[in-house]
């Protein structure tokens, strides 16, 4: 195979690996302005977060366009197969996570008509926080290839729960306290559960970038939301 | 190359196809009977849907595993790729239509703690059965590699939308009206959510049919749900 050409593989591939970094990037900037749009009430961020979405499709599209190119023509084997296959798998999640981030945002500008909730937007403020440094964290174990950083943001997905659990229980208590707050409460219910969701994302990608480094799957048993200890409160229901 | 092993590669191929059409009638089953339980208030159904999902997480990753197999052993390229590129997509989608299935059953498992809400439970019902209607059309459309009928799927994705929609206006009165019913209420609205996402799916999964049969990807202008027309009611929250 003539020199030039195998150079032009591996610029392949590092180029859709460093596509797939550009769209984390742009993935984690999303769901930090949707949350910070909440925060503030800021209509105008709100509206740059929907907009900007259309870009992360565009990108994902590109992505998977690039990979199977890549696999058609080039025919990688091993590692190079498995950094394929993880830019194709990296994209979907990154791409439902800037949907997550836009639907946030309009949530937040649904939102940003009617009272604040100060208490209730700094739960959800505090919740987006985490959830962001868990998508950088693990952003950056990708960019590094470093695995024990991404087992280290696998390892941690149950404090999003947590955090979702103690939301939950808080938004009901204040809907059940004021029917007046029940359509901007559930408004809040969904952000939370859009954050829990971005937080799942992370956790594939992390798993996602294990597979990359070791070809092994991970085999930890996944610490997944389930309703029943969580939304079982405040009112009296017995958990199954 | 030896008669033997080209037969293999094409069986590899069919089981991979016949893995994942076997993968689509457990899936679709368990949205069904996760609907039923809700309806039947039926706990004993409620549990096997639960314990039914580890079987689709196994699935997919049996699915994945042979299509990087495949993929690695075999290079396949044109139509054969895409094939298998396919089964590793739909694997994803039909996992994610297990969990919500799952999460489904669980809610319906504390629903039936406490009172019955049968107008709520009938209206979960009708969005159950239209998008597990959704779920077996694409299925067929899967099956018989029928272009026409996976974009028929494809079209119909804002029905779900409105019924979603119509739950959710009408889930919000309920609780406005008796905020005793909040907590029960909000399983309801996560159930209905949870619908909208596996229609979702099933609008994913008439994409990748598209993809797989044409090599083309999809390029309609895809009804995605936003939560500005729908949650504004029923209170006045002036639509973005």
């Amino acid at each position: 195979m003539p020199q030039h050409t195998v150079k032009a593989y591996g610029d392949e591939l590092n180029q859709l690996t460093a596509e797939v970094a550009r769209m984390g990037g742009l993935a984690e900037a999303q769901v930090a302005d949707a949350v910070d749009s909440v925060a503030r009430r800021d209509i105008a961020l709100a509206r740059a977060v929907v907009e900007r979405d259309a870009r992360l499709d565009a990108m994902h599209r590109d992505i998977e366009r690039k990979a199977i190119r890549l696999i058609a023509l080039r025919q990688p084997v091993a590692s190079d197969l498995r950094r394929t296959l993880a830019a194709m798998k990296l994209a979907v999640d990154l791409e439902r996570t800037g949907d997550l981030a836009k639907n946030i945002a309009k949530r937040g500008l649904i939102l940003a008509e009617g009272e604040p909730m100060p208490p209730l937007t700094r739960s959800i403020e505090r919740m987006g926080k985490l959830v962001s440094m868990r998508l950088r964290d693990v952003l950056d174990a990708y960019a590094a290839a470093e695995i024990d950083r991404a087992i280290a943001v696998w390892n941690t997905d149950d404090e999003v729960d947590e955090h979702y659990n103690a939301l939950f229980r808080e938004l009901l208590t204040y809907m059940m306290g004021d029917p007046r707050t029940i359509t901007a409460g559930t408004h809040l219910l969904f952000m939370a559960k859009n954050l829990e969701r971005i937080g799942d994302h992370a956790t594939n990608i992390a798993e996602t970038i294990y597979y990359e480094i070791t070809g092994q799957e991970f085999t930890g048993e996944r610490p997944r939301w389930s309703p029943d200890a969580a939304e079982a409160a405040p009112e009296p229901l017995s958990p199954v």
